[in-house]
């Protein structure tokens, strides 16, 4: 059975190209970039290389404002932990009600540390409300957290204007953007931007997991998070990743090739699997309903089914999509994406999130907007909502 | 020109086995352990499978005290973090004056934020003074961290015997032992001793640079120190780097196999390496002196010459070996572990370290015994402490 892999803001393919750029590093070219002999500074070099890509990718002005870590959430964490070291005297944080948990679980750690958090609102279409956003700025707000675009409706939300608002309110506070899910998808162009941090994440890319990036802005100097070693500058101790590091750069390289036509396919695909499936399936409806949006991301809700049964039926045919956030599956509660944005209760157990790559192809998509349907059909027939799915089937006809 | 790599203690090369291992995970297997579909629950079993492996490599006693993190640093820093997390209301904290830079930096910044720590010193062996450290434990200590083994000298410290004494001084105590030096080189048992925390890292035992694990003794329940996804059972969020894990549990697996007799051949060959150089340099002091020490690691001063010139020499005949710990190259200051042993200020500067892997050959050991001599003569005809010199040569003679 073929795959057809629809879960790309989960985690990426890695790219042929990365694969074997990475390859000679683990056992031919393996020296520590520490030490002192030509095969570290071969490792020493590759870091180096692969840094000036990535500053290009995140459009940074320096290679020195970035910095390797794990992955997006150990970028993240470092971030957020960076800056209120950065501002020790002020006790306000700010973020969305929408962010990843990456975010939002150390913001719940550090109101139980003292820290007063402000969870900014977004619309029906999970536009966020800048306006709150404004509002909720104080002299003692340290920090200001503000994901780029969302992982489960791919929502973008404008962080230039916002970090401009927030720098202009209050210079001292500071702004970091998650922008894992924009990585390959938007360009970035971060010195174009007040932004002090923004992370990245190596395998929403087509780079491995367990690979990740911090931007921090020129000047803005933190304290290490991984404290130990003088790895790089200082500010993340650990023998460097060399292979992953030189793979994310391969990535990022090949996302940048051909961007705009990767692109252009890529959301061409996009519409037609959301028109396709919202024009067959009665009772869908769309969540990813933002106008400004990542271009490979379409969220739909189908109302009185169970998400999990769909996925699971889904996966006897071999296509792979998600209902919420990988890092939450487990979880019996309901996205908080879509509750934030009031979806409405008869959809938000039954909302599904396909997120597509350059690899996806026509074919994969007309099969799924051939098959869905019958899958659709097949659940709804168990529901125990017919009544309520047979109004609707007569209101949407 | 052949390279003759004995810098095994700063990084090794990866086992072709653990690389052939984690390629499918690449582009193939790719899911992410936390969705929900087949390919999802390939990458997930993987992952559960190398668990199994790292708890008999470790010796511990159920998978769930295996938590897999990004580098050994990680381990020490979540390690440490969790266990004063654990004992809010104590404010001292024990370590040895020879251990890594994850540790001490970390007991450095704890200082600054209010903790007391006692370093434990060593002796002119570099073993630890078991005595000193018993005295120091106190009703407020709350923790206890010791290498298991030192990078720079391989002397073996008795983290069992340590351990049980902690725990009778002070039960409450936390007891964690940096471990990334015995991986591979001696058998670990921690099911049997009372440490609760033991860190490793993948790149130290031919896995590669980029995974850890951090051992957690079953009833010991520490925060997570990377905060938001559930991954690691809620303790190490961030997406699991699959393919690295399935890559250290191969490497462990290939350690485990034919062990005892891959160790006496590291020995064999360390101890010929020791005795060519003592036997055919004047100015050559044995600073790996410990009764107990790992098997593959030498560490010899050579008096009034300076070890970056050696090392530069050694280069140019492909030979990779080191002066300190790759984390800490690049400081000027003489290596923190040889004057805690109180190597003399004469050789203090010209210590290098040669550590072994079972790749290593016995032809390489015979060239590099046949070449170093004339690497230090040559050295030395360029000493400006040609008087010195002299006095010691006729002194050896």
């Amino acid at each position: 059975m073929k795959l057809i892999y629809l879960d790309n803001n989960a985690t990426t393919k890695v790219d042929e190209n990365a694969v074997n750029a990475m390859l000679p590093y683990f056992s031919e070219k393996y020296g520590n970039p520490s030490s002192i002999y030509d095969l570290a500074h071969i490792s020493h070099d590759a870091i180096q290389e692969a840094r000036e890509i990535i500053k290009d990718f995140m459009g940074a002005e320096t290679p020195n404002e970035i910095i390797f870590t794990s992955c997006g959430t150990e970028s993240a964490n470092m971030a957020i932990r960076g800056a209120l070291a950065l501002n020790k005297d002020k006790k306000h944080i700010i973020t969305t009600s929408v962010e990843h948990h990456c975010v939002l679980n150390l913001y719940k750690e550090l109101e139980e540390d003292g820290y007063e958090a402000t969870y900014i609102s977004v619309n029906e279409r999970g536009e966020l409300n800048l306006e709150e956003l404004k509002n909720a700025i104080r002299e003692d707000t340290a920090l200001v957290s503000v994901m780029h675009a969302n992982n489960e409706t791919g929502a973008i939300f404008p962080i230039a204007e916002i970090a401009e608002m927030v720098k202009e309110i209050n210079p001292a506070t500071l702004v970091f953007s998650d922008c894992v899910q924009v990585a390959g998808k938007i360009k970035m162009n971060l010195k174009e931007t007040k932004v002090d941090f923004a992370s990245i994440s190596g395998h929403k890319f087509h780079a491995p997991k367990g690979i990740g990036a911090l931007y921090i802005k020129r000047r803005v100097k933190i304290p290490p998070f991984l404290i130990g070693g003088h790895q790089e500058r200082m500010l993340r101790a650990g023998t460097e990743n060399v292979p992953y590091i030189v793979a994310m750069g391969e990535a990022a390289k090949n996302c940048m090739q051909n961007f705009d036509k990767k692109i252009e396919k890529i959301t061409y695909l996009r519409n037609k699997l959301e028109k396709g499936i919202l024009d067959n399936v009665y009772n869908a409806i769309l969540n990813s309903k933002a106008k400004n949006k990542v271009p490979n991301t379409v969220n739909i809700g189908f109302q009185y089914v169970e998400g999990e049964l769909i996925l699971l039926y889904l996966n006897d045919l071999g296509i792979c999509a998600s209902s919420g956030s990988a890092c939450t599956t487990g979880d019996l509660e309901a996205s908080h994406v879509l509750r934030a944005q009031n979806v409405p209760f008869t959809a938000l157990h039954g909302s599904i999130r396909f997120s597509l790559s350059h690899y996806t192809t026509e074919e994969e998509i007309d099969f799924v907007i051939e098959n869905l349907p019958k899958v659709i059909n097949k659940i709804i027939e168990i529901s125990p909502f017919q009544k309520e799915l047979k109004e609707l089937k007569n209101k949407n006809n």
